[in-house]
């Protein structure tokens, strides 16, 4: 089955001590987008202005996904700037220049009402909410937010979660919506808020999941050297839904697997600045990595 | 076969926001032991004053816990206190009195010395150094150590890891020692410095072993409640160091679970002050965590 990914389609220009990177592919839709197209059909519903460069139209057009619901239209493309230190845990947005984003309203064409996978990867929740207005009874609906939308769309976030069927947010996020240092018992409260899954990345700790048959935990990938993480959080949960979306029977039943192949596409992602590594990756080599995950973590 | 855990043996005072508790059972021999004794016979190695409570010798001796090797001697037993925030990575220490501890010189009875697995849990490394020199070939030795011998005592902790098979320590710590803000990378670096064995605690984010055959990453136990994390560091060493002395076949053959116990015994350690929830566990306690964490995190 296919699935539709909604969220940004941005330039990021990514500096590190070691080298400066401008104008890469960027944005939670293009990471997620690329992320599950190694496991299904994908769709990317977004917009970019008539700047965004040709070869990144061919990048996705590599990849398979369907652009019809991809917007081009005059005025310059989202563009994000940021800078991480050598502690790749620390970094500092230098620019955010919204461009076409700025009145982005998304219009799903009909052909995409049907999807039955719906990835609403990080963007405003009121704009994640559009879209699942528009949407023909989806049969599994995910969330991916960021610190932002607490910040400043909280209540919009709120009437968000009520409507999907899982949440993902990190474990800072996690604390900060539920006032619980506690990530654990945090979970608890989150499902009260509406998900019937949620989701915590905790980044090279690997994630959590809390569902109806209880917790999961899932390890990261172990990284000699991460490049750029940008972008890891959206190929995780993108590699985690295409997944699924490439299975038959439950979610119950695919879900842990769909974690561990999304750290897999995450961990691809921090090897390389923007896509440039996961855009070069075979489904082969990240069959690899899926078995040396189950190796290791083996007792 | 049975362990020998030298280390300290102290009285701790820990308050939380909730709660103060004077005068608890404390000590990384004393966390470590306990930890131990669930698998088996164990030899404590230490020093207390005449201020010992009698009632926590008992306890000791309620784990069967071997006291040939604990020196009481005049004088005020080294005494720990420390406060912590309601997030409780954040503690700080209010007062450190060391007490006997200050002359302490571990003096091994002649029959501890052909113990064939030595934890040389949390104490100065040449204390640690001192125990080892008077050890007959050992089978398995592992080092714990802490952030304050790094910046107090390198030289000497340097020399100490190159006598032994496996060095543990945190996760701040393996970057503090390597200069290497990757802890995957970090490992590398560490096995330079002579351990075949290097075991990262990451507290609630469980941990990672590096080894001859590859890396394990072993999970936390979840826990819904943390009261009292001093000691769980302890605990996780010495319950895999009683299981691996409880165990038929090789090292490599049992670490793996040796760590997943040790992360079992720890988040029982973190279910009360000191040692008031471990010493009230059961070996069928323990067990069932066990297939618990077999079962979370399965895929």
């Amino acid at each position: 089955m296919s699935v539709l990914v909604v969220g940004s389609t941005a330039l990021d220009s990514i500096a590190t001590p070691n080298a400066k990177n401008p104008r890469l592919l960027g944005g939670s839709a293009s990471h997620a987008g690329v992320a599950a197209s190694f496991f299904s059909p994908v769709t990317v519903v977004g917009v970019v202005g008539d700047d965004f460069p040709q070869r990144y139209i061919q990048l996705y057009q590599k990849h398979g996904i369907d652009l019809t619901g991809l917007q081009r239209i005059p005025g310059k493309t989202f563009h994000w700037s940021g800078e991480y230190e050598i502690d790749m845990n620390n970094r500092r947005t230098l620019a955010t220049e919204l461009g076409v984003f700025a009145d982005f309203s998304p219009k799903l064409p009909p052909a995409c009402q049907k999807t039955p996978y719906v990835l609403l990867a990080n963007i405003a929740p009121s704009l994640q909410a559009h879209v699942l207005d528009q949407m023909r009874r989806p049969k599994f609906v995910v969330a991916d937010t960021m610190d932002l939308w607490l910040n400043i769309a909280l209540a919009d976030l709120l009437k968000l979660i009520r409507r999907v069927d899982a949440l993902v947010l990190n474990d800072s996020e996690a604390r900060q919506l539920t006032g619980d240092p506690n990530v654990i018992s945090a979970l608890g409260k989150i499902h009260k808020l509406g998900p019937r899954y949620v989701i915590v990345k905790k980044g090279e700790h690997g994630s959590i999941l809390s569902g109806p048959s209880g917790l999961f935990v899932a390890p990261a990938y172990p990284l000699l050297k991460v490049v750029d993480p940008t972008g890891a959080g959206d190929s995780f949960v993108g590699g985690m839904m295409g997944y699924l979306a490439s299975q038959k029977g439950s979610i119950e039943k695919n879900l842990r697997r769909g974690m561990v192949y999304g750290s897999v596409v995450a961990s691809f992602c921090c090897a390389g600045f923007g896509l440039k590594h996961t855009t070069k990756v075979t489904r082969a080599d990240i069959e690899k990595r899926f078995r040396q995950l189950e190796k290791i973590t083996r007792f």
